[in-house]
């Protein structure tokens, strides 16, 4: 397959293996190192394949500009910036990454929780900057364990996090557009609202689509309230961005943990001079041992359309 | 019992409650006030009970210039800073606060793996920082779940990390006196270096005796060794802490999640350099709603002595 050209919209990780692997099997293109009209004039006949990500995916443009075009391989689970309407329209495959990234992303809504409530970030600060002294000023936090713990989106992410939770003796409630018949333990809310108002930690793991874009928005964070917490494994637009600095800024929202925000890499200003917030880079599944899997992943799919298998993990 | 003279050693938490509610019931002599000779030659005879904590205990000395005491109630589960063969010796009563802060120092336990794994700390202070841009340079952390969990001392405490890291998917083994009979699912281990070998999280949560005091040592260490963690929610001199933060700098021990230091406040620089180490002032029990708890079993073990009634939590 060396002579089939596989375009990456952006290095999808900081570790080179995917880049070395897709190298080793097919004609790489690194889109990003070159103008984009240079580069789609000198190589868009070649190219049969798209491997993407959350950061830069596969718009209308950039698929309308691949004529030869057959698959879009994402290295990730989320679809949000893959055209999927436009690849349904031109019979183009798409694949994506799920389950190998579940485990990771469930232990960061975890970390995030536990370093928020607890303020892990700000003891790490405390003792580093020598503020540890025979004072034991440093105060109280907030416990996790026996939390109610309300989850947007009951998927494997959420369902990984609903299992994590219940073994640090949580209930778990959670809303999604219908009730899960396997989720009997776990009280079900069709109202987001009212998932919010009755729990005290809220967190976001269900998939952007136009329907869950500001789900989050002013009144679901009042609901969440003074004492609660919002954590974010999700996407950025899942949450109303403004409305979330403001509620912190006012003290109607007891904290914030996030990994993803609205205008990834930009983070409000306000949050970061605030103590009740813990922000992460955008790196849910960013283990070394997820990487290599989910790359594992990218390059099976593609393997397998081009030996024409069926496809290992297919969306479309 | 307005008459009854109880003497704190130190302020036991950030919070005011414990005193607020001491000062309530009882006589109370706050003894870290006062510089000691005058303080113990003025107040001595009128003081029938001690409260401390691990920090500042019940040593031979303070009980030998307290002819009228009867009981010491800790404000701790450990018992390390108190002189339980005096206390037997001369028949005073001692009680701790066990049960109600398990849950928060076996969530610190995971929170420190969390963190220490995930680079939590680290990517929070990469997003302040402003060193968030287009690079996506964040290097990728190490995976959590899954991964074979090592504990010293499955009591209660050990037990709740347990429990919660098989919910990551983890598998446990241990290490204790004897095995336990109600732990068929994890795996014992008779000598501390072969559970050190077989593990990639050595999670330190034994009481601290003349037996355990530096059980995790050099050798202990290497079989950790260049992947693995150490994670240390018991006491600081658990751990040989000049060998620990030796095998940290020569890249012996992958990395290191500390509640406890063995001579805190003080914490060896070199630790404080470090990226893949956490830190913490020594608050794995230190929520507002477990400092609660603590602060009115303290009280009731007081009051059911001075009332002649059963100890709530009774160790001599």
């Amino acid at each position: 397959m060396e002579n089939i050209g596989v375009m990456m919209t952006c290095p999808c990780s900081p570790s080179p293996y995917l880049q070395e692997e897709l190298d080793k099997r097919f004609k790489l293109f690194r889109s990003w190192e070159f103008a984009k009209e240079e580069f789609f004039k000198a190589n868009s006949k070649f190219i049969k394949a798209i491997v993407c990500n959350t950061v830069v995916g596969a718009d209308a443009e950039t698929i309308d500009l691949l004529p030869k075009l057959e698959i879009v391989s994402s290295f990730s689970v989320g679809l949000d910036k893959i055209d999927l309407v436009k690849c349904k329209e031109k019979g183009i495959r798409v694949t994506n990454t799920p389950d190998v990234l579940t485990d990771d992303v469930a232990d960061t809504a975890i970390a995030l929780i536990l370093a928020t409530l607890r303020r892990i970030c700000e003891g790490d600060s405390y003792v580093r900057s020598g503020s540890w002294t025979t004072k034991w000023d440093f105060k109280l936090t907030t416990k996790f364990s026996g939390k109610r713990i309300g989850i947007l989106g009951l998927g494997r992410i959420g369902s990984g996090i609903a299992t994590r939770a219940e073994a640090f003796g949580c209930s778990i409630s959670y809303h999604s557009r219908s009730e899960k018949l396997n989720a009997q333990n776990y009280k079900y809310y069709s109202n987001v609202v009212d998932l919010a108002a009755n729990c005290d930690v809220l967190v976001v793991s269900c998939a952007l689509t136009s329907e869950t874009r500001h789900i989050v928005n002013r009144e679901v964070i009042n609901a969440v309230g003074p004492k609660g917490l919002i954590v974010n494994i999700g996407r950025g637009a899942h949450i109303d961005e403004p409305e979330l600095v403001a509620a912190l800024v006012e003290g109607r929202l007891g904290g914030a943990g996030l990994d993803v925000f609205e205008e990834e890499p930009e983070v409000p200003k306000e949050l970061l001079e605030l103590g009740n917030v813990v922000v992460l880079p955008h790196v849910g599944s960013n283990t070394w041992e997820t990487d290599k899997d989910m790359a594992d992943l990218v390059i099976a799919n593609l393997e397998a359309h081009f030996l024409k298998k069926p496809l290992v993990t297919a969306v479309l």
